[in-house]
C-alpha cells in the first residue's frame, strides 16, 4: 500500500507514475522505468508509464505520485492508498500485431482496441504502433468498423429533431471560419446546428479558440440541449462532452507523428460527428499545394471514403471540394478572425469577401438538407438570412446564450508589416508557413496575436507594400515571428 | 537563456525535460506538453520531450530541468546556462512516413534514420512507427542496410588477429548460459572470442548478469583489449562501449511493445557483431512451443537471413539449430546459472549434463572456424578441453583479469519447492512461465533469486515431489513468486 501523491506535471495524454528507487514495491516486481503499471485502490484503477524518481523530492518511498491528467482520473485525494502492480499489456494489442503482420482486423477486434485506447490502456508508443499498422493499409470495411467503434464508445447525444445538421472542414487553411458564420446563418433558418469544434493542436486557432474570444465555450450538454431547442444552434468547445474520447487520445499521437491518413482522417471525423447525434452533415476539403489535401484526385477519393462510411452509419453526407490555394479571409489568429466573422454577419463594407462567398455557399449546401427547401435554392435563402441581418441577429442570441468569454491577455501591443521584396502580382501564398508564423507570434494562446492579411491571391504589389501585419502581446513570441516572416514571408510574387 | 537543473529521475532512454508553466520560454515559443525541444549550450545539443511542471517544487520559472539520462549525455554542470527552442522533427522522419506507405528504402536513407535514432533524435513514438514500418514488410537488401547502418554508426573494434569468434543465441530458454563455457574452451584453444554480452531486459537473466556474479563485467575497450591478448578471451558487458547503439535504443521500445521480427532480430545481432570486430559467427536458434521461435520451418527462414546478411558483411557465419523445448541447466537466475556453469567447468559430478553437452556442440563449431583445426574434430578438441580441466584454468584466469564482481544484496533466505501436482512423466515444460516466475522471484536484481530445477523432461515424477525451488531474497518477491508457482508451476505432467 502506497500514499498517492499528486505530482504538479503536466503530461498531456501520457499518463506518467512516479515511484522512488527506495520504494520496496518498485524492487519487488522487478519494475523497470518506462514500465506500464496499474495503480488501483478499490475499483478504480488506471494505468501509467513509470519513471522512477532517484530520491525523496519527488516522492517518498512510501509514496506513488501520478501527474497531473491521471491524478484527476483517478479521482482520489492525496494521501488515499493505492496498490500497484504491473499491468499486462491490453489484450487488443494481439490484434494490432497480427495487422502488423498484414492480417485485416475484424470489427470485433476494433472495438476492443478503441475500448483500450479511451481507458487510456494504450502507452504512446502502443498508440503509434496501432496507427502505423492501420496507416499501411485498411479496407473500406475496416475504416467503417474503427470509425463505428470510435463513435460508440463514449458518450451519444441524441436530438428529437429528424434533421440535425453539422458541417466540418478537413483542416489546414488559415482564417477559415466559415463555421462562425454557417451556423448562425442555419440556426436562424430553424434547422438545428448543434457545433462541437475542437482547440488548435498545430494551427494558430480553432473554432472553439475564435468563438472563445466572443464567449463561454465550455458548455455542460444540458445547457448545450437547451440552447439548442431555443436557438437551434451553438458553437461550443467539445472537449469535455467525451465524445469518441478515443479519438482524442489518437489525435493526440497523431499530430507530433505529423500522420494525418485519409482513412484515419474519415474515421476521425465521422465518429466525432456520430457521437454528437448529427444526421445531415456537410464536408468541406479545401484543395491547394500547401492545404492538408493536395490534389483533385487525392479529394475525390477521400469524399468517396467519406460517402461510403457515412452512408452505412446511416448519415446524409455531401462533401464539397474548395479552392485552398490561400488562407480564407484576412485575420489568423482567434481574436482577428473573430473580427471577419463579426464582419461578415454585420454586412460591414470591410468585410472579407472570400469568408462571406464561401460561407454562404457552405450554408446553402446545409440549408438543402431541409425538406422543406426547394431543392437548389439554398444558397440563395443563405444569402437573404445574412443580408436581412438575421444571421447577425442569430450569432447575438448564440453569444448571449452561452455567455461572456473568459479574461485573455495580451493584445496587440507589438505590431510590424511584412513588406513585399518585389513588385509584381501574389502568385501564391504558402498556408503552412502562414500558420507557422502565427503560431509564433502567440496564437492561439494568446488570442488577440496573429497576422492580418493586407494582400491576397492576385492583388497587384508594389515592393515595399505591406503584405500583411504581425501583432503579438508578447516581446519574445514578436521576435520570433517577425525573424521568420522576414527570412520567407509565405507570399510568392511574379 | 535558462538554468539547467538535474532532476532526479530515471527515465530511462526517453529523455524528458521539464520547464515551468510561468517560464516565459515556454509560452513565448508556444510550447506543449510533450512536444519535442532542443536543448543546446555552445556546440552541445540534445532533444528530450517536454513536461511542464505546475509549481515551483520540480522546475523555477527560469531552470530547466533535465531528467538523469539527458543530463548524463549533455555533461554541463547544475547551473549552466541553456537555451530552448522548439526541435524540428528528424528529416529521416520522412523516409519512415514512405516506408509506412509501402516503399521501399535505399541504403542512405537507412544510414540517416539509424544515425538519428542513435543520435536520440527520436521519441518513442517515433521509434515505434519506425519499427512497425518496418515489421510489415522489409526485403532482404533492406534488411542488409539497415545491419550495416547500425554497424556503422557508433564504435568499432577492430583485432590484430584473422580469425575473432562470437557466438549468440536468440534467445528465449531459461538457463541457457552455454557462452560461459563456451569461452573459456575457445580460450583455451587460442583462438581470440572477446564477448560481450547485454543484460537481462525481459528475462530472469543476460550472460552479463550471470557472469557478474563471479567478476566484474564492465570494463574498458583497452582493458577488453588487454585481456584478448593475454586470456584469448573475455566475458564482459558491452553496455557501456557505444557498440551499434542505435540498436540499444530500438530495444527499449521492441521489448515493451513485445515486437521481434527475423527481419529485426537479424539486424540487432549481426550490427552488434560486426561492431565489435567479430570475424567468425555461431549462432544458435533454439526452437520449441515456448521458445522465441517456434517451428523448423521459421528457424530455417531465420537461418537463411542470417547467412545472406551475415556473409554480405564479410562474417564466416554458422547457424546452428538446437533444441529449446524446455530450460537448459537447472539454476535459472545469476547466481544459481553461475553455479551450473561452474560445475560444468570443474566437471563436477552434479553438472547439469545437458548445459555440458550442448556447450561442447557449440565450442566444437566455433573450434572449426580454426583453420589449423581438422574439419570436424572440434567437437571432440572441446571435450577433451573441457575433460582435462583447461577450460576451467581458463575461465579462472578470465575471472582473475576481469576483477572482483560489485557486492550485491539478497541471498536466497527464502525458499519453497514447489510439487507435482500428479504422477506421471514431464511432458513440457514453460519457458516463458518458467522466466516469469524466475524474474518475480527477484532476478536479475537480485542476483541470488531464481529457480533450482530439480525436473527435466522425459522425468518420472510422483505427486507432491518437488518439480524445482523457488528462492528470493526478500519477502514480498517471494510471495509473488510462489504464487504465480502454485497458479501453474508450467510443468505439464502426462
Amino acid at each position: 500500500m502506497l500514499k498517492l501523491r499528486r505530482i504538479p506535471l503536466d503530461t498531456h495524454r501520457e499518463y506518467v507514475a512516479f515511484l522512488s528507487r527506495d520504494c520496496a514495491a518498485y524492487r519487488a516486481e522487478g519494475f523497470r522505468a518506462l514500465a506500464k503499471i496499474e495503480v488501483s485502490a478499490g475499483s478504480r484503477r488506471i494505468l501509467a508509464t513509470l519513471n522512477i524518481a532517484d530520491n525523496g523530492l519527488i516522492v517518498g518511498p512510501d509514496e506513488l505520485g501520478l501527474s497531473m491528467q491521471p491524478f484527476a482520473t483517478l479521482g482520489l485525494p492525496e494521501g488515499a492508498e493505492v496498490e500497484v502492480r504491473q499491468a499486462s499489456p491490453p489484450e487488443s494489442l494481439e490484434s494490432v500485431r497480427s495487422k502488423i503482420r498484414g492480417r485485416t482486423l475484424e470489427a470485433t477486434e476494433y472495438r476492443a482496441i478503441v475500448e483500450d485506447i479511451a481507458a487510456h490502456r494504450y502507452s504512446q508508443m502502443e498508440l503509434a504502433a496501432f496507427l502505423v499498422s492501420t496507416a499501411g493499409f485498411m479496407t473500406t470495411e475496416e475504416v467503417l468498423a474503427l470509425t463505428r467503434a470510435m463513435a460508440e464508445v463514449g458518450n451519444r447525444l441524441t436530438w428529437p429533431d429528424p434533421v440535425v445538421a453539422d458541417k466540418h472542414c478537413v483542416g489546414g487553411i488559415p482564417g477559415n471560419r466559415t463555421s462562425m458564420v454557417v451556423v448562425p446563418i442555419v440556426a436562424a433558418h430553424g434547422l438545428p446546428i448543434p457545433k462541437t469544434s475542437s482547440r488548435a493542436i498545430t494551427s494558430p486557432s480553432g473554432t472553439a479558440d475564435t468563438m472563445e474570444v466572443l464567449a463561454n465555450v465550455d458548455l455542460s450538454v444540458t445547457r448545450m440541449r437547451d440552447m439548442v431547442e431555443r436557438q437551434r444552434g451553438c458553437l461550443v468547445w467539445g472537449g469535455h462532452m467525451n465524445l469518441a474520447p478515443a479519438d482524442d487520445v489518437l489525435i493526440s499521437v497523431e499530430r507530433p507523428l505529423n500522420m494525418d491518413t485519409p482513412e484515419q482522417m474519415v474515421a476521425s471525423i465521422l465518429a466525432k460527428k456520430v457521437a454528437a447525434g448529427s444526421t445531415h452533415l456537410l464536408i468541406d476539403i479545401p484543395v491547394g499545394p500547401t492545404a492538408k489535401v493536395r490534389s483533385q484526385s487525392d479529394a475525390i477519393r477521400i469524399r468517396k471514403l467519406f460517402e461510403y462510411v457515412g452512408g452505412q452509419l446511416g448519415l446524409t453526407l455531401e462533401v464539397t471540394i474548395t479552392d485552398g490555394r490561400q488562407p480564407i479571409g484576412r485575420g489568423i489568429g482567434p481574436a482577428l478572425e473573430a473580427r471577419d466573422v463579426m464582419r461578415v454577419l454585420g454586412n460591414d463594407p470591410a468585410q472579407p469577401l472570400d469568408l462571406r462567398e464561401k460561407s454562404i455557399l457552405l450554408a446553402g449546401r446545409i440549408l438543402d438538407f431541409d425538406p422543406g427547401v426547394r431543392g437548389g435554392s439554398g444558397a440563395q435563402l443563405a444569402r437573404e438570412i445574412l443580408d436581412s441581418g438575421r444571421a447577425q441577429a442569430a450569432m447575438e442570441a448564440i453569444i448571449a446564450a452561452q455567455g461572456p468569454p473568459p479574461a485573455w491577455r495580451g493584445n496587440g501591443h507589438y505590431a510590424e508589416d511584412i513588406p513585399a521584396g518585389q513588385s509584381g502580382t501574389v502568385a501564391a501564398i504558402d498556408c503552412y508557413r502562414i500558420n507557422r508564423i502565427a503560431r509564433l507570434a502567440g496564437a492561439p494562446m494568446d488570442k488577440g496575436a496573429g497576422l492580418d492579411l493586407m494582400k491576397k491571391v492576385g492583388d497587384r504589389v508594389r515592393k515595399g507594400d505591406p503584405l500583411y501585419r504581425i501583432q503579438a502581446g508578447f516581446a519574445a513570441d514578436f521576435a520570433f515571428a517577425t525573424g521568420m516572416a522576414r527570412e520567407n514571408s509565405g507570399y510568392a510574387i511574379q
